[in-house]
């Protein structure tokens, strides 16, 4: 039974019709942790987290697909081909807290819809082709850092199950065992079969929608480095300690925060650094701040400009310390270098827009995703939609409904050269 | 019935008496609100500050002294003189969370062993002598701003008791009422008897302990003015917000922060400015900051200066939200005036300073104090003892018992010279 070379038809009607099922299930799976405000806040191992789990499982199974789940809960839709060699699409379903309906589980409502069409019009495939529903990827509940991902790629280090906790105490290991997982068996989940990742995503910036496209093809994902500090100085009341006797842990990590955006912007685009937590102790409007603490966020597509960035941040922070007679204190948060993705998987990615009609260009990913941690594992790539706004990680997240059709017939394309293709 | 011109011999053997007292007395109401690091939290109207006035209010009566409380719950013990003309001292019974066991209570304390001395040594005075134990002054729990001497001065609104609530959403009427006080009634602590006030009172500050002096006789309070500031820009994920399109509001606040300490250091001392508090939100490590909300707090002994210093950090403000893109409100958080004290009274306790050989100095207070209200009301001063590492409002916050026993004899001679003087 040889597989077409060429893909069928896939008519205007197959797009409206594949989107209008999007649609649905986008507005579907947002009940699930969605707030009045319409914020999403779909947490790991949560019963809302359940739900949606359970909710794209039955639409996976009734689409033909059959489900299983792995030792830490992501889910996959498998679309069984003559090699057992797997062709994997799809992307997270938890979300951040307060965030919007569509990063993470769009891709997976992208790759459940374009498998299920292929099901529906090709049947079997040369390759076995899965839709993945991530379990976690935001560590928006445990500092759990692409958890789903890094079980694929058997990167979870035996000990974290019962040592990463969420901010009432739970470890992830107590989680998954009320989800009736059994944390023992994360190093089950770990993947040899995979042969290609395909991860549709919303762009979660400007960049496409302020250039008009309607398609990224994702070719890397720059790299991220994260510092953890703490200033400690001397707090006092702000009315009787004189300005020269101060160590004002607020004011060195005010011009940290300046400093962090300083030398970004020596650097030029695409580097970016951010201050995003700052917690101030006392905190009392009369007294003088005696402990800061704050993270430094920087990424650059580029290893040896995150090390000079990432020295120049350290001397400053030694400097600052220094001139203000502050302790401090740096510890990682979070070094995840980037990753090249593979040029042949972006290739058909640019052949199956060309073919869709629709106008794409190559870009790179500012933010972390599942594809760098699977694209370890096997050629990878990603297909990015737009973000209105360029806004991400909030309610009012949205991506029009007419790009995410088009956006599934990318992908249709995609995945039948992957799946049937020589 | 004439009072005696000059002080009866007031004996190294008393200054030790009465130490000892005031030594027991701090051990002993640092256990309301005491907690397990050696800090004290009594917020007004809580179990703990109503067990330390019902403490207070028994050591003062077992002296000899006729307690009564007033409407808002201060208590005042009482020595009848001839006139019915109120020489009043004394200090605040509240505290701050996680303060220490000396600022507020210390003025109690010695303010009654001062009075229990005279009534023992010395009898009926010519004018009323009243120890004061005044409720509240911190705004610890409340945003009461000097609730007990406000009443004092009629100062409080009408509306108030039903305004002001703490972190739990009680009004402090309720909290009143809890206490078993009329919120109604309040308008009845109002005097109009008073003829001076003394506050005894730590100083807060490094400038006693390191000019060697013990007592600093206060002839002024520096004026505070407060802003609540927000910052309004747009949140985004860290990674995907390229630089130059960020309305970063922690950026802005940092820029604020540093140009505040600028601002006093140019203005020079003794003028300050702090941001005590700032929050951060959303505040994840990989989130631009969307919102930034601050205090700053300046204060200076001319209300001109004042006036310059707002001036130029509302430019500021307006400067850095304009180059940022970011909104900004900002709304007055406290504007106290300054008060210079009276010159006879500061003059009377430079004499009793000189009588006790005690080390002493002139000085201003930083911080704001019960004094700067009632000093509008009668003839007022402060009395300063030495802040150990010019340290309060902390669980270590502490002054050396030698230097409080001085302070006791100064007040002795000080209110000697008020209630029976000429």
């Amino acid at each position: 039974m040889a597989a077409p070379a060429v893909l069928p038809s896939f008519s205007s009607a197959d797009r409206r019709e594949l989107t209008a099922e999007a649609g649905d299930l986008i507005d579907r799976l947002r009940r699930h942790g969605g707030g009045a405000d319409g914020s999403v806040t779909r947490l790991v191992y949560t019963p809302a987290w359940q739900a949606a789990m359970a909710d794209i499982e039955d639409w996976l199974t009734s689409g033909g697909l059959e489900v299983r789940a792995d030792a830490v809960g992501s889910r996959f839709g498998r679309l069984a081909g003559e090699s057992r060699e797997v062709v994997l699409s799809g992307s997270h379903t938890d979300s951040v807290r307060a965030g919007g309906a569509y990063d993470g589980v769009l891709g997976v409502v992208m790759a459940g819809c374009a498998v299920r069409w292929l099901v529906a019009s090709l049947g079997r495939p040369k390759r076995t082709i899965e839709v993945f529903a991530n379990c976690e990827e935001e560590s928006s509940r445990f500092a759990s850092n692409f958890w789903g991902s890094r079980a694929i790629a058997g990167q979870i280090a035996p000990d974290e199950a019962e040592r990463l906790t969420d901010a009432d105490g739970n470890t992830i290991g107590a989680a998954m065992r009320s989800c009736g997982l059994d944390p023992t068996r994360i190093h089950e989940a770990t993947r040899r079969d995979l042969v290609a990742f395909v991860e549709p995503h919303i762009e979660q910036g400007p960049e496409l929608a302020e250039a008009g496209d309607v398609v990224g093809v994702v070719d890397q994902v720059v790299g991220v480095r994260g510092l953890r500090v703490s200033f400690q100085g001397v707090a006092g009341h702000a009315g009787t300690i004189p300005m020269a006797r101060r160590r004002d842990a607020l004011a060195g990590a005010a011009e940290v925060v300046l400093a962090a955006e300083r030398i970004a912007n020596e650097q030029g685009a695409p580097a970016v650094a951010t201050v995003g937590h700052l917690d101030v102790q006392p905190g009392g409007f009369n007294q003088v701040p005696g402990s800061a603490h704050f993270t430094i966020d920087f990424r650059h597509p580029t290893e040896t400009v995150l090390d000079d960035m990432e020295e120049r941040l350290l001397r400053l922070l030694d400097t600052v310390a220094a001139e203000r007679a502050l302790e401090v204190r740096v510890k990682p948060l979070i070094g995840q270098p980037g990753i090249r993705f593979d040029d042949r998987v972006c290739g058909i990615l640019e052949t199956a827009c060309r073919e869709s009609g629709v106008p794409w260009r190559r870009m790179p990913s500012h933010a972390g995703h599942d594809a760098q941690l699977i694209g370890t594992l096997c050629p990878a790539a990603m297909l990015f939609l737009p973000s209105q706004g360029g806004h991400s990680h909030r309610p009012d997240e949205h991506t029009d409904i007419v790009h995410v059709g088009c956006g599934i017939e990318v992908l249709v394309r995609t995945l039948f050269r992957l799946g049937w293709g020589g």
